[in-house]
C-alpha cells in the first residue's frame, strides 16, 4: 500500500509487562503479568520485555521479577528480555531464563543520576561491562540510550552526544542499540536526524526505537524512525506506561495503535491487531480505567459491509 | 532544527468553533464561541472556521451561526470561514461578513448521502456552483474532499477517485483544495501517496489537509502531509471534535499538539503555543471534562531550569 522507502516488515517488542506497568499505580499480580504476556504472544509477538531487575523498593511493581520469569512458558521462538540497570541487576537476571538483558544509558547526567544513580559515563561503563558478562553467559544484550530526544531536567540533548554514546556502547558489541524518547519529547524531524546519525555511526548494529505518546507525537515518531532505518519498535498493550518524573504523561505508544498504522501501510509485523483489540477489555478491567490506546476504542479499518 | 524537505512555515486554520463544536454534547453559547475564536486570534491564528450554515435541526450547536459571525471583530488581517454544504447555506453565509466559504465533497456516495444528502457527483456540482457564486460576490471559496482516507460505511476509498474529484473541483478555481480524513482512518503512507497524487493533479492550487486523531495517527498524518506539499493544516483548540458516525472518536488534531511538533521541528506558524496551553483551563471548564489535547496536560519542551 505504501510507495515510501520504509521497511516492509518491522519487529515489535511488547514492553507492557515492564515499562508499561512499572509506574502503574494499580498493582498487577504475577498471574496478571503472565496473562498480559501470554495474550501478546498469542497475538503473534515474539520478543517481549517481561521484567526489570531493579530494587523492589524503587519499583514495587517489579518486585516479582523472578517469579514472572519463572512462570513464563519455555518457548524457543520467543525472546524474553529483562531490564538491568547495574551489575547487581544483571546477576539476578542471569540466574533466570531470560534470553536477553537490556541495559540503559541515560543521555543526560541529571536524568541518569535521578533515574538510576549513574552519570552518562557511568551508564556507558556499566552497560559495556554487562554486554561482556552476557556474552560470557550465553545471553544476548542490548543497550538503550534513554532521554535521547530531551530531558525533563536539562531540556535539550545534543544529537552529537547521542551519537557519541552510541559509538561508545557499540564497541562492546551489543546485539542492538535503541534510541528512547523516555519522557515523550521527540518530534519526527528530530527522529529522522538522530536515528539517521546513529545509523551512520554504529555500522551494522540493528537499531530499535522506543517512544512515549506524552505529547501525541509517538506514532509520528515511530513512522519517522522506520523511515530512518529502525527495524524494531517498542510498544505496550493499551498504551500502558508512564514516567515518575512526568506525572501527567501517558505511556508508551500503544501496540494496537502502532499495528493499525503499520497494517494500513503494508508493513508486516506478524502480530494480529484484532487479538490486541480483543485484549483491551481484559486490560481495562485490570486497570480499573480505560487505557490510552485509541484503536481499541475506535475499532480497526471499516470493512465496508455497512455500505448502502 | 529539521533537515527534511518539509516547508519551513505552515498556516494553521483553527476549526474548533465549527468542526470542533458541531458534535459536542455540551452546548456552547454564542459568547463562548466568540471567546474561543478570540483566544485563538490572540495566540496568533489568522484564519478560522467560525460557523456552519446548515439547518439548525441537523446541527443544533451551529444554530447561532449568524449571531457568531455578527459578533466577530472586524479585522482585515483575519480570514473568517463559514462552512456551506449547499446553495441555501451559501446564500445565508453570503449575507454575513464571513470572508470565505468552505464547501465539501464526500469521497463516497454513502457517506455523502448520510452526511449531507449528496452523492459524489452532487457534491462536485454543488461545490463548483458555490465557488462561482462566491467569486461573483467577492468572497473566496475552497473545497474539502471529505472521507478521503476511508469511509465508515464503504471502507476503502481509491486514491484515483480522490484525484478525480480534486481535478473536477479544480476546474471551478477554488482558492484551495483540502483533503480530509473526516473519520480518522488515515496513516502517513496513505497521506504521502494521496496528497502527492492530488498535488500533481491540481497544478498550483494550494492544498490544505484536515485530520482527526481517532486512531492516534493524526499528528503523524499532519507531518506526512507537510512533507508531501500541504501548506495549510486544520486543527482545533484542545482537540475538540468528533463525528456522529464514530461515537467513540476523539476530535480534530489538537492545535496545541500540532504546534508542539511544528515548533520543535523549526516550522513557523506565527501561533504561540504557550497561549494555547493557557487556554486549556478555560476550555476544560466550559466542556466539563478534560479535552483530548495532550501538550496542554504534559506541558511544552522543558527549559532545563531544573538541571542539577
Amino acid at each position: 500500500m505504501t510507495e515510501s522507502k520504509t521497511a516492509t516488515s518491522v519487529e515489535i517488542v511488547e514492553v507492557g509487562a515492564r515499562d508499561g506497568l512499572q509506574n502503574e499505580p494499580v498493582s498487577f499480580s504475577t498471574e496478571d503479568k503472565l496473562e498480559l504476556i501470554a495474550r501478546a504472544m498469542d497475538a503473534g509477538v515474539r520478543r517481549l520485555e517481561v521484567a526489570s531487575f531493579v530494587h523492589p523498593k524503587l519499583v514495587p511493581q517489579m518486585a516479582d521479577a523472578e517469579a514472572v520469569v519463572a512462570g513464563l512458558p519455555d518457548r524457543d521462538d520467543i525472546t524474553y528480555i529483562g531490564l538491568v540497570l547495574n551489575k547487581r541487576g544483571y546477576f539476578r537476571a542471569a540466574e533466570t531464563k531470560v534470553d536477553e538483558v537490556g541495559c540503559v544509558v541515560c543521555a543526560t547526567d541529571t536524568f541518569g543520576q535521578k533515574n538510576q544513580g549513574q552519570t552518562i559515563e557511568d551508564g556507558i561503563q556499566v552497560s559495556k561491562e554487562i554486554v561482556e558478562l552476557a556474552r560470557r553467559d550465553g545471553k544476548t544484550a542490548q543497550v538503550t540510550i534513554s532521554a535521547a530526544f530531551g530531558c525533563p531536567f536539562e531540556g535539550e540533548v545534543p544529537e552529537t552526544r547521542v551519537v557519541e554514546i552510541a559509538k561508545r556502547v557499540a564497541e562492546a558489541g551489543p546485539r542492538e542499540i535503541a534510541i528512547a524518547d523516555t519522557v515523550g519529547l521527540g518530534v519526527p524531524s528530530r527522529v529522522t536526524d538522530i536515528v539517521g546519525a546513529v545509523r551512520e555511526a554504529v555500522g551494522d548494529i540493528p537499531l530499535r526505537a522506543h517512544f512515549h505518546n506524552t505529547r501525541n507525537t509517538g506514532i509520528a515518531n515511530a513512522w519517522a524512525a522506520l523511515e530512518a532505518g529502525v527495524v524494531t519498535l517498542d510498544s505496550s498493550m493499551g498504551g500502558l506506561g508512564g514516567c515518575p518524573f512526568a506525572p501527567k504523561a501517558t505511556g508508551n505508544i500503544a501496540t494496537e495503535d502502532l499495528l493499525y498504522m503499520l497494517d494500513r501501510s503494508g508493513v508486516r509485523t506478524g502480530v494480529d491487531l484484532a487479538q490486541y483489540i480483543a485484549a483491551a477489555g481484559w486490560l481495562e478491567e485490570r486497570l480499573g480505567r480505560r487505557p490510552p490506546a485509541m484503536v481499541s476504542q475506535a475499532g480497526g479499518f471499516p470493512t465496508g459491509e455497512l455500505a448502502a
